[in-house]
């Protein structure tokens, strides 16, 4: 019990997506978690601080991973192009992850506390980009506006992605969807 | 006390503005805002819920009259062109209430409680500003693309518009930021 379990993490994110759709996540309580993994309460909060965290665990190093690609991107590339780079780490991300994606999206629409995480976690997202777009000398509106328009185009190839039959790849989805962008801002 | 007082309302806004700049949102209290009003605790809880809803009363309409502008605008107009006329709308209610807006956006920035809830309202408008220019005819992808381009283009205009010392008209900063995000989209 006390012992380091290596995929404790995994048996408990498991047993709580589980849970969280079939009772819904208002009604599933830390206890009930802990004992659909087969293991304690205890182990579950040296893992996680609370039944919420849970399921936005792993949001901090997407934003690092976002930032980093941004960083390391040729010094050539248009405020676009960096944005483009952010997008492609975060679909290694999101690939990795993928079997827990679709349950994850739905728990989160179908509570108000959860989507309010989800847009604080977008906000601080969007924050952390201008702030990398700056470092590499953009100015700031341009940084604001590139930076958002990442989230923009996150969002809407996520909710694609997430529910896409034929499983395309993020990253093939995340292009379309900022070609479109591109369209879009061309026209009229 | 009981009889209808015309500027009971906007008295009370200038009250809590007042109050929650000196003492802090959080250490401000209903009875002190009605106190500073010259006015009773009952008369405020006749126009606002709570004290927070001091500070966004008006976001449905602004909500409404975006969206009305996108329903009015030419049969010709392109996706960003309906999103420039949602934020023509934006900008003659911003100038309404221009005087409010610096304080308001401060009182903001300074609780996470009020950033939750304004990042809730921008995404309840990008949401009902996505229906409108589907009911246009626009696809999902794109409605979805042009209306969260639209709340960002608001929202970067808004903070430069809010402290800017030339009180430069917001519909002015507004074009202006459309027009960087076409040279950003336009690049590489």
């Amino acid at each position: 019990m006390g012992r380091w379990q290596p995929d404790a993490q995994v048996r408990l994110q498991e047993a709580a997506l589980a849970l969280y759709g079939e009772r819904g996540y208002e009604e599933t309580t830390v206890a009930e978690i802990a004992e659909r993994a087969g293991l304690t309460k205890r182990t579950f909060f040296r893992y996680f601080t609370d039944k919420r965290e849970v399921l936005f665990r792993g949001s901090e190093l997407l934003e690092q991973q976002m930032v980093a690609a941004i960083e390391a991107a040729p010094a050539s590339a248009s405020a676009l192009g960096l944005i483009g780079a952010a997008l492609d780490a975060a679909a290694i991300r999101f690939e990795e992850v993928r079997e827990f994606a679709g349950p994850r999206h739905r728990i989160i629409a179908s509570s108000h506390e959860l989507q309010e995480r989800e847009l604080i976690k977008a906000a601080s997202l969007a924050a952390a980009m201008a702030g990398a777009l700056r470092a590499r000398g953009l100015g700031d509106t341009t940084a604001a506006l590139a930076a958002r328009t990442g989230t923009t185009i996150m969002h809407v190839a996520f909710e694609q992605w997430v529910e896409d039959p034929d499983q395309t790849p993020f990253q093939r989805i995340a292009r379309d969807v900022l070609a479109q962008l591109r369209e879009i801002a061309s026209t009229g």
